[in-house]
């Protein structure tokens, strides 16, 4: 048995989401994937990933591992792969053959995600499926000082989904960096994991931050509450971008 | 009678280019803001673009004017259009009134164009319909050097379209420039004004000196022929954006 280690981009636009529904018709990035893998190899494989991405989440370089009883080079894995997934915004960027104690999921030592915002009054063409867009003038540097707060290691029950599985809602949150690029404003998160919404929740409170409608002072009592009833709305999935993984 | 300048922005994937075609069904930008226009006002108008723009060719700021007998405010005309353009992928920018004399297209004193590639082994995902993939490594200092040789007034028939109505092949280009972003490269052309199809066949002929199909003072000689058989192929419409215009 012969384990693969790929990294992946693709567009959350087109399916319901990384993981493949059973009860559903919508294509996942997961049942895609797996097609490809049994259409190069004739083995049914389960692709695991570092981590599962919702419906309209987009990813630059999502890592994820899956076993083949045959063995490919690594660079036909690629070509393969991505010859079965012409149609699809789906894209393999690399391979290697790694040993099979490595695990996509487990041996994560650090996530990374950035989310887009786009902040200007007219509306969106181009990046329509790409970015968050925010009318108003964002207030960054307010922004920034919330953001600090919510820095090491808390309790994120606040900015968690309540349909969220993780055990323990502590977590680390390592960076959270916003940078603007004239019209274009980047939020970028790193951790170790996330909660469900995680990143959404916090970039949501942080524009209700940016627009002045709480106080940067303010996301402090909210994380501390540990009530999600207190935080800001589930920014859009579509300006979410899983962005790399440190093993 | 009120004149109206605009800029807009515009996704080229959704439309069969810039004019308005009598004979077909499909929409063309200059049709949706038409129609747009007169869902506002009233009035039917015929918008002058500053340059029109093939099928897939993209407009971060194009800029237009039209004329209204009635009167809006700037902002008016911003929202307004923009309210009626909602399930479209074209978007103003902003407005001003200007006076009579103004000319959208001969009053343009230099015209700006991006190419983007994106130069990796990997298919598109998220960029599919928004840069030219290029798989093999291009070599961009030869790319630089052969641009060179474009720059100032020259006779470029053998970068022009054979459909071109331009009455003379005869333009000066002010600005070639070639960045790269690790996988992302940016072409960015200024000139007055350019032949039909001309930055899009002078990328296409850069891209072969990138390749070395052909060597950078190769350039020079398609360029002196006059002959639109001796350079490169026209690259894709979809890496191409209008990128702004000065008056």
């Amino acid at each position: 048995m012969m384990r693969y280690k790929v990294n992946v981009e693709y567009s959350g636009s087109s399916y319901c989401g990384f993981q493949k529904q059973t009860d559903i018709e919508q294509k996942s990035v997961q049942g895609v994937l797996q097609k490809a893998i049994f259409e190069m190899s004739k083995e049914e494989v389960t692709i695991t990933p570092s981590g599962r991405t919702d419906a309209g989440v987009h990813a630059l370089k999502q890592t994820m591992h899956f076993d083949l009883e045959k063995k490919f080079e690594a660079h036909k894995i690629v070509s393969g792969l991505n010859h079965f997934l012409y149609d699809e915004d789906v894209s393999i960027l690399n391979c290697e053959i790694t040993d099979e104690e490595f695990h996509a999921r487990f041996d994560a030592k650090m996530r990374h995600y950035q989310y887009l915002i786009i902040n200007r009054p007219a509306p969106l063409t181009l990046q329509k499926t790409q970015a968050w867009h925010v009318v108003t003038k964002l207030n960054l540097d307010e922004m920034r000082k919330a953001a600090k707060f919510l820095i090491g290691q808390h309790d994120f029950s606040a900015f968690r989904d309540s349909e969220c599985q993780g055990k323990s809602p502590i977590k680390t949150v390592e960076k959270i960096e916003i940078k603007q690029d004239k019209e274009q404003i980047t939020l970028d998160f790193s951790a170790k994991s996330f909660l469900h919404h995680m990143v959404r929740n916090i970039v949501g409170t942080l524009v209700w931050v940016g627009l002045g409608k709480i106080s940067a002072s303010e996301i402090k009592s909210i994380l501390e509450s540990k009530d999600r009833t207190k935080s800001g709305p589930n920014a859009p999935a579509h300006g979410l971008y899983f962005f790399g993984v440190d093993y």
